[in-house]
């Protein structure tokens, strides 16, 4: 079985179309630029994501909590964190035809000359920058007073709850905040699919520290962050650590590394983990005037923690999901034939459906005995989807649960009307196996690991 | 063991507050109206809510499926939908003071002669119609072409994903398609803690079925929506169902009924369950010029669906959790005496804490059995939250975890380095009983129903 293409991410947006993972946003209406939706598979796939990284980082950690806080925050707050000065991008405006550019726009070529719209020449503007949040107004006025901005980042929520958790929570330090939500950000130019988008979720954690201990923290956090994706079965080969330059880093960070993945249009950022230093609380203190200090105990002194960020995007976890899992495989089909195969080899975990059950065939004998099963395993497997697919051949069937991912397709044969048995088909090594029906939930909860 | 107080909305919010349920949004920088934050125990509570309604909904039905749809939508959608037109508050202005009233505001007295900021007399404008829909720009350039809306309702995702759903997941009518998701509304007079924001999560169904089978269907989906409050635990007395009159329907449903709980503010709404009959279908065909139509196999005919929607608030329903489960008992506490405890009956599935393990004191030679008992549960509770307490007396630690409606305490005493096993404490009855720690794990689980 060896793979014989490799992927595109032609191949992936076609497959998430055709299988329901991804839509695009108002499609009918002709899309919304910078916007997807999720459909049945793929609702299915990024929450089993999500809640796999609430799983590792807050549910199995004594020293992490949870939070979810607002989208619409006090404008304050991203005065604050720097992002109304700096969250910015360069642009120029054509002064004939009125279009703005980013000035590092692939069509520009690197020369601000040509306005590649109205081929107007020196027509651009000086370079000026804009900002990338959202505005919108609260209240019934439209006036500044009333302006906020939609979160460009999940962080800051965490941040001004600082003194909320430790106190409601008892927290000492080095401890956690993890948040899972939608973040927004006016990108001029999005693209590769769901990877750079206008609206997407993250996965952030603002872990706690003493000075003076951040950089060991760092090291360790980026090596847990890392091993996530790969211990979730993503390819270690297509995961790298890529540390920023020095004239890369952001405003607030000391140091920070990427955790890359090979998509099809190359290296690019899955995660970033930051040492964000004192800045943030720093910040947030001096703008609210409120006190984000951690008193000490061992040292009798107030200090403002140091704050170790790793930042996930969920939306490019689950394209990066897809594509690593994403394999055409010759297999035999029958006597001396083979015929190809699309597979999605995702970890058990993440699969949107653990198991589906197929009737052999329409014939109503085998029908009642596939609706009993289908009925067991939906009660049985908790938290699991489990799909009921009696329609065309069997052989088509396998392959439609295969594209989507199923580890496990159960099928009632007419066998089973003597045996009470059914086949469990194994997804990646196709290997088929009897388990009495009795026994077929334990069976799949043992193999699907709950 | 008596209810010896009646909750009020002021317990609730302190509880909230001091427990890390629920903190005010941007508090420290004098906090965003209408917006709130849910802390450590907020967001389990809160989640476990959202998960429940999905299993419920989507994975133990064998006719629903799961979307998440992008909250930027196509601005075309909200025209078809009626919000531009039809999602209005009418309001009145102040010619004196500018300030901008809602003509129901209790504060107007039900009279728009003077007004309540400035004093001025008669200076009210005539009322003009206020949307509710927040408005914001994509892309570079603040023009009418790049205005948007931030949702104020997930279920138009769903609509214009019927026919991608329909073709993806091969669905024949009746099926239902479910979402959670944040919506945004503008609202003037936010208030009842987090019963009205201007930010809320929606858990939404549009249930789509054969013209004529509507009505039956409705009745369906307003005794199920019901049960599910109950089953859950929320006290029937407290619960009920509340047809709308024909003149507060809204301008697409043929008929809704509430599902209503009693607020410490009286009756108000948790979820509607309206029937949208083929509305929203219809509009977005037009608006779009695209086909939402379904092909019937035995009638061999197009037809528009109709829709069921039951519309349930998240955090609605939290607040409703928190308040239905609060109890002030007085309860024994050693020879003779009795002492108010202040407990969250929340059942085992919506509790954020599963269980808490307790050694009996800092003594040294408990600590390191606390540890392991607290480890063992950490990976043998999967998707539980459990929780570690040492600081403090056992009676205070104990009251600690009903406040926040743990429904098991695991406590670590002497006796458990010669016998191996621990007390387990039953949060309701308050009965203890000794559980080797080699079956505590399966206990747990089967207590919590896992």
């Amino acid at each position: 079985m060896a793979d014989v293409t490799s992927v595109t991410m032609d191949k992936i947006v076609s497959l998430a179309k055709r299988r329901g993972f991804v839509f695009q946003s108002s499609e009918i209406y002709g899309g919304q630029g910078g916007a997807w939706d999720y459909g049945p598979l793929g609702v299915e796939l990024k929450n089993n994501i999500k809640r796999a990284w609430w799983r590792t980082n807050v549910l199995e950690r004594a020293d992490m909590v949870g939070l979810d806080a607002a989208i619409l925050m006090h404008p304050r707050a991203w005065e604050a964190s720097g992002h109304v000065g700096h969250f910015t991008d360069p642009m120029v405006d054509c002064r004939e035809c009125k279009r703005r550019y980013r000035t590092d726009d692939p069509s520009l070529d690197g020369k601000l000359e040509v306005c590649p719209d109205c081929g107007a020449r020196g027509s651009f503007t000086e370079p000026r920058q804009f900002n990338l949040m959202f505005k919108t107004f609260v209240g019934p006025v439209e006036e500044d007073a009333a302006q906020v901005y939609l979160r460009p980042e999940t962080a800051q929520g965490i941040f001004v709850n600082f003194s909320n958790v430790v106190t409601a929570m008892r927290r000492k330090l080095p401890f956690g905040i993890a948040q899972v939500g939608k973040a927004f950000r006016n990108e001029i130019t999005p693209g590769n699919f769901t990877f750079r988008s206008r609206e997407f979720e993250q996965m952030e954690i603002e872990f706690f520290v003493k000075p003076g201990t951040d950089e060991e923290w760092h090291r360790r956090w980026i090596e847990d962050r890392l091993r996530w994706y790969a211990d979730l079965g993503m390819d270690p080969a297509r995961l790298k650590l890529r540390p920023h330059d020095q004239d890369e880093l952001s405003h607030y960070s000391k140091g920070t590394t990427d955790v890359e993945y090979l998509f099809p249009m190359g290296w690019s950022e899955l995660e970033g983990v930051a040492n964000r230093t004192d800045f943030d609380l720093k910040q947030h203190s001096e703008f609210s005037g409120g006190k984000l200090t951690y008193f000490d105990e061992e040292s009798g002194e107030h200090i403002v923690p140091y704050v170790i960020e790793p930042s996930a995007g969920a939306d490019r976890a689950t394209l990066a999901f897809l594509i690593d899992s994403y394999q055409e495989e010759e297999v035999p089909a029958g006597a001396d034939k083979r015929e190809l195969r699309t597979v999605l080899k995702l970890h058990p975990e993440l699969a949107p459906v653990k198991a589906a059950v197929l009737p052999l065939s329409r014939n109503e004998k085998l029908l009642p005995t596939g609706q009993e099963v289908y009925t067991l395993l939906r009660a049985g497997l908790r938290d699991c989807l489990v799909q009921y697919d009696d329609a065309q051949s069997i052989g088509r069937r396998y392959r439609r649960q295969d594209e989507i991912g199923t580890p496990y397709c159960v099928t009632v044969d007419f066998e089973t009307l003597e045996d009470r048995a059914v086949t469990v088909r194994d997804r990646d090594s196709m290997t088929q196996e009897r388990v009495p029906i009795a026994e077929l939930t334990a069976a799949l909860r043992e193999k699907l690991g709950r």
